[in-house]
């Protein structure tokens, strides 16, 4: 058995701890891979700090990541040893009716769960010192120098990508990217009302530029925002703070838009920011797109709104991209100055310093900060 | 003053009384119309009975009707005296932004709303022998020998498609058509689910069969339905009393389908049944179309739900159909035979027997009553 170092999460909310651990050989149709770099998302901060029933500890987190093949189970051609591939919590098996079909990317054979297992076994392969099993995130538990992915959660990349930028693409950006691209199809000349201006928020604006949007405007209550969404395609800014007194913001973004945006995304994680968004959306055709997690409360909308308004009420899991066919095409755009990753990540650290990203993220600060398991390539400008 | 007859509705819920009316002349845009017959729809029934702050009345329904231009107002090109015509209780003005857009039928100049008065003006045609003004419904109000209805809210029909016929287009059987092949645009070989069959359900279904749905899913109490919804392609039913006490719908669908319907259209009018429905229907790709009027109560579903399940909730006002284009292609194919109308007819009654149709309609036994205004055309088959 070999020992590596994971960052380990022992209890909701404290530091991770850099620990040695045993990672298991990968089982058939599984790969290990050795990390290069991974990039932190709210996902994993969410995850870490919640402490309810649904908290499953010691647990590795990370889910955005880049790596080297380094060995594979049984049973698989897909890729090989040494191939440069980033691994996704979405898997992309390409055998079930979904992932066959053009209209989703909701995998039959290993759908979406919190499942703190390998999917396709529901076992770990991780141990810690004392030979106790560490659970898995999303499929990937990419805060470790290997991990082992299932080649239904993988995509082989060009390897001339910088690992820094590709890791990206494992999660929020794409998501964000896809949900306008792939999922909202933004019309050339629409109206585009983005509710959060994460990376995810972001990425939504990114992809409504892409598609031609004619006014993109961000909402979020933290007014740096509008200055780096400028960057990615926002034109227009309102704080919902600002409104408090005067007007909801639905009634900003009616008048600004002449009667409600054409698409509304939610990146925030607030039933109630959901309801904020079907009320800013244009009549008849008027669509919502949910993209933020928010796991306890209920979207409670008036039936004879649904009914009258005309309006459509939808989601974007991983911005409806198939991880294996549309990674590539984002990032050779990325190679060609199409898409924007440069921007996204605002600081990097050395694995030993990983807590740093998590305050990072969590104050605001960082959009992404990149992770990276080699100290010589953190270029650390925090 | 010409004075006529019309069935006025004085106090909720109780019989219709045959009144000497005066209806004005028609104000510029407008037009007066001899009614050569109506059918009684259920936004009729659930209005006369409404006795909440929202019940207005001394006031005249009837909003599905076939009828003969008497006379014109100023300012009109569109239809002469002597065309035949069908009023809609949805305008189609053709100069607003929806109205010449493709996608939407949500008329921004005659925005639909429940006034009691003419769209144009906001004052009432129709005084009782009191003089007292007596109120208009959805801009139609048919129950009466003669009525006022503004341009954009007229279609002019060929005369040769019988007007007991032609009438059904108005309102219920257009909306459920339309939300089957210009709302859903249901898929040829994919599975739908329709909860409640009255007329607007059947006519989603035979939209559905119209589209080539490979099985057409009835939920509804009555059981009799089944044999009437095959007549529209309805290919399986389920009635909610003989599920109760083992599986919820939701489930009986789900085995049925593999998984969910690709389409549920609720044609109920609850928010519970839209519940029942969104958890009826296929992840990813699954659509949830909310037809019916519920007026009071919210639909609550889960945020993580909606993020997860990618389904898409939306709803169909006059089944997205614009009226002066789409109800002569529909009449058209009705003439071909290719649309089945004769079946939604199921009795027919003289003007003075209106209060009959009310009855036939509330206790399940009608689909569609018509309402001939000249007792020589009523062939009554109670």
């Amino acid at each position: 058995m070999q020992r590596y170092v994971a960052a380990v999460c022992r209890k909701a909310g404290e530091p991770l701890r850099i620990e040695e651990v045993v990672v298991a050989p990968p089982e058939p149709r599984e790969v290990r891979i050795k990390i290069i770099c991974s990039s932190l998302c709210g996902s994993d901060v969410m995850r870490w700090r919640m402490s309810d029933q649904s908290a499953i500890f010691p647990r590795i987190f990370g889910h955005e990541a880049a790596g080297v093949v380094e060995s594979l189970g049984e049973n698989i051609n897909e890729v090989k040893e040494g191939d440069i591939v980033i691994p996704t919590f979405i898997s992309d098996c390409r055998e079930c009716e979904d992932c066959l079909s053009e209209k989703s990317n909701h995998c039959s054979k290993f759908p979406h769960k919190t499942s703190p297992w390998m999917p396709r076994y529901e076992t770990s392969r991780f141990t810690d010192s004392e030979g106790e099993p560490l659970y898995h995130f999303l499929n990937v538990s990419s805060f470790s120098e290997y991990t082992v992915v299932d080649v239904a959660h993988i995509t082989k990349i060009d390897p001339f990508v910088p690992p820094n930028k590709a890791c990206l693409l494992s999660c929020g950006i794409s998501t964000g990217f896809g949900a306008a691209w792939k999922t909202a199809k933004v019309e050339k000349g629409s109206t585009v009302a983005i509710f959060g201006l994460g990376a995810i928020g972001l990425s939504v604006a990114q992809g409504a530029r892409f598609c031609g949007a004619a006014r993109i405007i961000g909402v979020d209550m933290n007014p740096a925002k509008f200055e780096m969404g400028k960057k990615f395609g926002v034109t227009d800014f309102i704080n919902p703070k600002d409104c408090a007194n005067s007007k909801p913001v639905r009634e900003v973004i009616k008048e600004m838009t002449n009667g409600g945006a054409d698409y509304c995304f939610e990146c925030v994680g607030s039933a109630s920011v959901v309801c904020e968004a079907y009320a800013s959306c244009r009549k008849a055709w008027g669509k919502v797109i949910v993209l933020g997690v928010d796991l306890k409360s209920n979207v409670s909308i008036s039936a004879l709104e649904i009914l009258w308004s005309g309006k459509t009420l939808t989601s974007s899991i991983f911005g409806s991209l198939k991880a294996k066919t549309d990674i590539p095409i984002l990032l050779q755009w990325y190679m060609n100055k199409e898409l924007n990753l440069d921007d996204y990540v605002t600081h990097e650290v050395g694995f030993e310093d990983i807590n740093k990203a998590f305050d990072l993220l969590r104050d605001g600060t960082s959009l992404r900060c990149v992770i990276w398991m080699d100290k010589n390539h953190a270029h650390c400008h925090l």
